[in-house]
């Protein structure tokens, strides 16, 4: 397409669908950003419900595609599935990449308001609206019928952005999500970062705070595998299942024992979320 | 275990079962060696049949469990998963690394002759002897119950290791294999540097001319992509076709539209292999 928005990388036929990688000039983003789309064999019918994977820290829009094993079942249930990366590249701020948990890979899926990182880190819109907008009008999507999950800070982005979107997300679950990440480490590094010193301001990207505060989202499937060696410092799960029964939010917490944070773990119970989304979105 | 001839990188759960990663110091290579093994939660109840898997070019044992999304099924089947990696590693011979097609991620499944190749590019006693025997003697599986098969170069892999050792496996089958190696630019430079000049040695590790020499293995499957790259220069699946159909070798070669030569085809069509092998093995 002569006026396309976005550059194909590649396709790759799969499970009779059609796995691709793009890339696009993220006018939100400031910055060339790349994402992956798995189109499934239903959706040459027609438009056909999305779920957007939001991956952990250090992954990109390949991770999920790779690693994931979703497009076996999501070929089945003839489900999209969106895979952005996982923070802006190449905007040369400095000290971006020294760490592993914050700055490149590590957006956190929220806009951050600190300089220096305000211009470029706004994954929140970027996720929210400019990729969705894209993937609506670019893929045979029914944005109508659309979810999200994600994975460790993938899975925190996919419980804030729905519970702080209501009208936007129809499903929601998480693998292993950094569930209270004002909290933990990686949530207060990141938070102090790219928001600053004030947690009230935290507290509205924090999914046991934003349940807390009122906020409310679908019924949330969350696994959480239990050798996971970030589960007793940085997950709290605990506290995402005491907020959530005190204010009646709907969750599934399944503990799993012998599976650590990684994609086996996720693999293994991939299933279970798609099935999860395609029956929420089906309502 | 104090005595144990494999050291454990790690293990994960993994669809009820366990993929693990090893290292061994092998004699048979001169070199350390790593490998991966699924064990499906079968395995608790008694030994299990086993599947050798070989990657393909540039590849590691890493690539398989990783990227094939094999370990769903072969929890159900109840099948032990084996991937070695492509080559000795280390070895410092020169010039080992300068091409992506030959030397290290390009053992070609053999053992080499001429020098400076033959100390330790020994894949095939590797495959057929030392690791088959580690597997069976750590791991629970039942090695009168063993297939093999494998991806482009580990098609070539696990069709010639099958030819010549007609006594090791039950079942066979192989995505986009290079099926007739002595007729292709990649065949030519493996078995011209590890095997020197003469021709009618190639024979005797070139699936297609195995079974025009009287060779016979259990019945093949192949799965080919028609829009793999490597497709008209390199594979010769219709070689590999004309001399089964002469010689009565059974082979089921599946040709696919829209279909590249990687890990998105190989996962589509992964449980049809399964299946294939679980049949053949319960013979």
């Amino acid at each position: 397409m002569a006026d396309s928005p976005f550059e194909t990388l590649s396709e790759h036929g799969c499970f009779g669908g059609r796995q691709g990688f793009y890339r696009h000039a993220s006018a939100e983003i400031g910055l060339p950003m790349r994402f992956a789309v798995f189109v499934p064999p239903q959706a040459a019918a027609g438009p056909v419900p999305v779920l957007f994977y939001l991956a952990g820290l250090t992954c990109t829009e390949e991770t999920f595609p790779i690693k994931a094993g979703a497009q076996r079942l999501a070929a089945e249930l003839g489900l999209m599935l969106v895979a952005p990366d996982t923070s802006p590249r190449g905007a040369n701020v400095p000290g971006e990449a020294e760490a592993w948990d914050f700055g490149v890979g590590a957006g956190f899926y929220l806009d951050a308001v600190r300089e220096p990182w305000a211009r470029h880190w706004r994954m929140e819109s970027y996720i929210t609206g400019e990729l969705r907008a894209l993937v609506g009008a670019h893929f045979p999507a029914d944005l109508a019928r659309c979810g999200i999950f994600g994975h460790s800070m993938g899975g925190h982005g996919a419980l804030t952005l729905a519970l702080r979107h209501p009208d936007l997300y129809r499903s929601v679950s998480a693998f292993a999500p950094i569930a209270a990440p004002g909290l933990c480490p990686w949530g207060e590094k990141a938070f102090g970062g790219y928001l600053g010193e004030d947690r009230g301001l935290w507290r509205a990207h924090d999914a046991s705070a934003l349940i807390e505060d009122g906020r409310r989202c679908p019924p949330i499937l969350v696994d959480q595998g239990l050798a996971d060696s970030f589960l007793p410092t940085q997950l709290n799960p605990e506290r995402l299942e005491q907020v959530c029964a005190a204010a009646g939010q709907p969750l599934s917490l399944r503990r799993h024992e012998g599976y650590d944070h990684g994609y086996y773990f996720i693999s293994t119970f991939m299933a279970d979320h798609l099935a999860h989304h395609a029956g929420q979105l089906s309502r």
